[in-house]
């Protein structure tokens, strides 16, 4: 087992954010290695981030994001549980990306559970019909039709969607963001609603 | 009657923005009178306003106001006819200027219409019951209940809302701006939809 210098803890505290004992102990785990010790964080703070889902996000901030041509805005609030973590720059910095990615993006709800059920029925049904006239066997129909829903509901619903700049967030999904952030700020992290403005809609 | 000079109808028109042959018929009809020959193009323009409310709004701008500390936050949408208007420096610190207000204001709705007529049954017999109180006789009753019913309007339609900076803007209504912005860029404007977001709400 390597030894886990105190600038390594250092380095990890400042990257992740995390405690300096979690840090410490995720060294120890990772062997040292900076990078799986970070991912070992991840998984950790995530967990915890799940348990605090219960907890209260009663502060937070409001985010405005508007093309530079004017004709198309959007607005979010993002939750948290204390004044000091919503003017903490990582969480405004995440709020800014998920204003800009819905802007670009036009989700139409938060979360699955906000789909109305109506429209998934709607969905459904023509998901269905689809797969009737594509002349398979049913059981696999049933398949093709549930693949579309859950494509469907992965263009419409924003902690679903992967973030727009690929590039700079690494593919990952509004919901992987959120989870980090939350992870990060050792808070409970809420995309509570928005609102998108496009000139013409 | 007083000489119209071409330098009194060039100041007109800077300062109205109306044209040419409006500004010299104002400064003849207001026998030169500046002040006068402003008011006169403001009902004419109103006038054309109103007239003009039956033609199609369909570009614009959105504009996002957040409040220094991210606690409130409001996204507005106000269209004109052309993208000409809307990229005019008036045209947008109108929309600023209302997005100012509706995070100061509050307001429910932005028109009198949109008001649900279910909220407007239970504010109406609220009002009827506190006027049959007070023991007066029932048209004066139906008098006070009216009245209330109007402040009630005027505080939850952004359009009846005075501007909340009333030095600025002279006591004037969100409707009256609205009216002067339409009159000075010569098009429909229209206040299209809003979203005010609170931390707390």
């Amino acid at each position: 087992m390597s030894t886990v210098t105190a600038s390594a803890v250092k380095e990890l505290r400042e990257r992740t954010g995390a405690g300096m004992m979690d840090c410490k102990s995720a060294l120890v785990e990772s062997d040292g290695d900076m990078d799986k010790a970070i991912e070992l964080l991840r998984v950790k703070g995530q967990a915890k981030a799940a348990k605090r889902g219960e907890r209260a996000a009663s502060e937070g901030l409001v985010t405005s994001y508007v093309h530079h041509n004017g004709r198309v805005g959007v607005l979010v609030e993002v939750d948290c549980e204390t004044d000091f973590v919503a003017r903490n720059d990582d969480f405004e910095a995440f709020t800014k990306d998920v204003a800009a990615h819905i802007a670009a993006a036009a989700p139409r709800y938060v979360t699955e559970d906000e789909v109305p059920q109506a429209d998934r029925d709607a969905e459904q049904k023509v998901f269905q019909e689809q797969a009737a006239e594509e002349g398979k066997p049913p059981p696999v129909q049933e398949k093709i039709a549930a693949g579309r829903m859950k494509k469907w509901l992965d263009e419409v619903v924003l902690l679903n969607q992967t973030h727009v700049n690929a590039d700079k967030h690494d593919g990952k999904t509004i919901e992987e963001l959120r989870a980090a952030i939350s992870a990060t700020t050792g808070e409970n992290v809420v995309i509570r609603r928005f609102a998108r403005f496009a000139i013409g809609d």
